[in-house]
């Protein structure tokens, strides 16, 4: 099997596109040339599947079940599995770098930034690693979560911003928003582990506590991990009539987030 | 132990760096301005080193030892060898796009090569794997090498005239030079697993054979097999004096290849 056959398996196994739509719509709060944003957008989804392939390896999180189907690596080998992840990281920087729509000085900003959220990332995943069956305070945890998930989604919304030459204010006050919500969405995340069945997560329930990892709600517990990440989303959602552009359809997708079953 | 730590046990384990080398001697083919060339001699090393950590894990190649101390896997564990050489990857593209002494535009030919070359080690290592104990031709194994050790090695070179503005037409002879050295330096490499003692390779003698993988002196013979690089060689040298600019320094390292008994 072609390694690029291995990669196209966990490519279109699905799952919500979240990241994508979320810099097609900071985008259009700018401007309409679409197209130019597609580069973007496939990029960063591709370094989230990477890094879902890498987590659910035996030696990592050792989850069998990804988007409902068999994790990569249950069904191509692990040696292929990791192949396959290396190989999107580095197709992630070949498309944005070979974009003909984008100008040389915006791809390095958006290279830049998506490099160092993808080492934020590996970082992340080695703390999740070191802190299982660990007692761990909440802001090593807050730390971790903002470079697991809140280092990648905060790409996903200045992405948007910065190919449309958006001002240092607007990109200050986006970096404000998307680190809000890349918290918010991790906190949800934990709970969502506890409340929700496989069936609707596509994926196994209570994953978190089988693992013995620290999440909010084994911490600070399940109504105040709720209202937690339900305060950070009404902070983000407080930020957005300060940009420069209209932003309706940035806010309602973030009320959807809030409201999100899986 | 922090994800950094992991990646510089394997970064300073030393290693021949013959891929920075070359990319600082081809660039001083053409300007003397050396510290431009840092952040692209840097990258491709990382890149190199990632790669070796990833070839080494059980699920891959499974060596315990490489340049003279244990793999990465064998000190930190599986999961932190995996991230350290993801971390690897990612920093790569950080450091060249983050470098203020390179103009944008050409920083985004080097990053569009190196990720493309960085993809194509993915597959080369993808096919390695596949072959094992597999009677393949002497096609398939071109095709592997090229991909796993000449995409890169193809970078080494022209990054170091991309960066000092080569015409297409010094591009195109480097191009055929790294192709063609690309293919001996594997070749060699075959050769020199069957030839040399553990101690002087810094990692296991005959692990191609152990391991059943095919390889030039497993096809064509060991006397032939050093015929074919070392023609190799000699058509690269050949190819050099038709450069624009003068190559000596070039020419005595490829010879130092010829030579190498590691």
């Amino acid at each position: 099997m072609e390694l690029k056959n291995i990669m196209k398996y966990s490519v279109l196994a699905g799952g919500k596109r979240f990241r994508p739509i979320l810099t097609y719509t900071v985008a259009s709060l700018y401007d309409s040339e679409i197209t130019k944003v597609d580069s973007s957008a496939c990029a960063i989804e591709l370094i989230h599947i990477y890094s879902l392939i890498h987590d659910d390896l035996p030696a990592m999180d050792d989850d069998d079940i990804r988007h409902s189907q068999p994790a990569n690596h249950k069904v191509f080998g692990e040696a292929q599995a990791i192949l396959a992840g290396d190989g999107l990281q580095a197709l992630a920087f070949s498309i944005i770098s070979s974009d003909p729509l984008v100008d040389a000085d915006i791809k390095i900003k958006l290279i830049n930034l998506l490099s160092i959220s993808s080492y934020a990332m590996a970082e992340g995943q080695s703390i999740d690693l070191s802190v299982v069956s660990k007692k761990v305070d909440l802001n090593i945890l807050k730390q971790m979560h903002q470079k697991k998930t809140g280092a990648l989604l905060n790409c996903c919304i200045k992405f948007g911003a910065i190919l449309n030459h958006a001002s240092e204010a607007d990109l200050s006050i986006l970096d404000f928003f998307a680190n809000h919500i890349g918290l918010a969405y991790q906190i949800q995340d934990d709970v969502l582990d506890v409340t929700t069945s496989d069936k609707v997560l596509g994926k196994r329930q209570n994953s978190d506590s089988i693992k013995n990892k620290p999440s909010y709600p084994s911490i600070i517990g399940l109504d105040e991990s709720i209202k937690t990440y339900e305060n950070l989303y009404q902070s983000s959602l407080d930020e957005l009539p300060k940009l420069s552009v209209q932003s309706e359809s940035l806010r309602s997708l973030t009320k959807r987030l809030m409201n999100r079953a899986f």
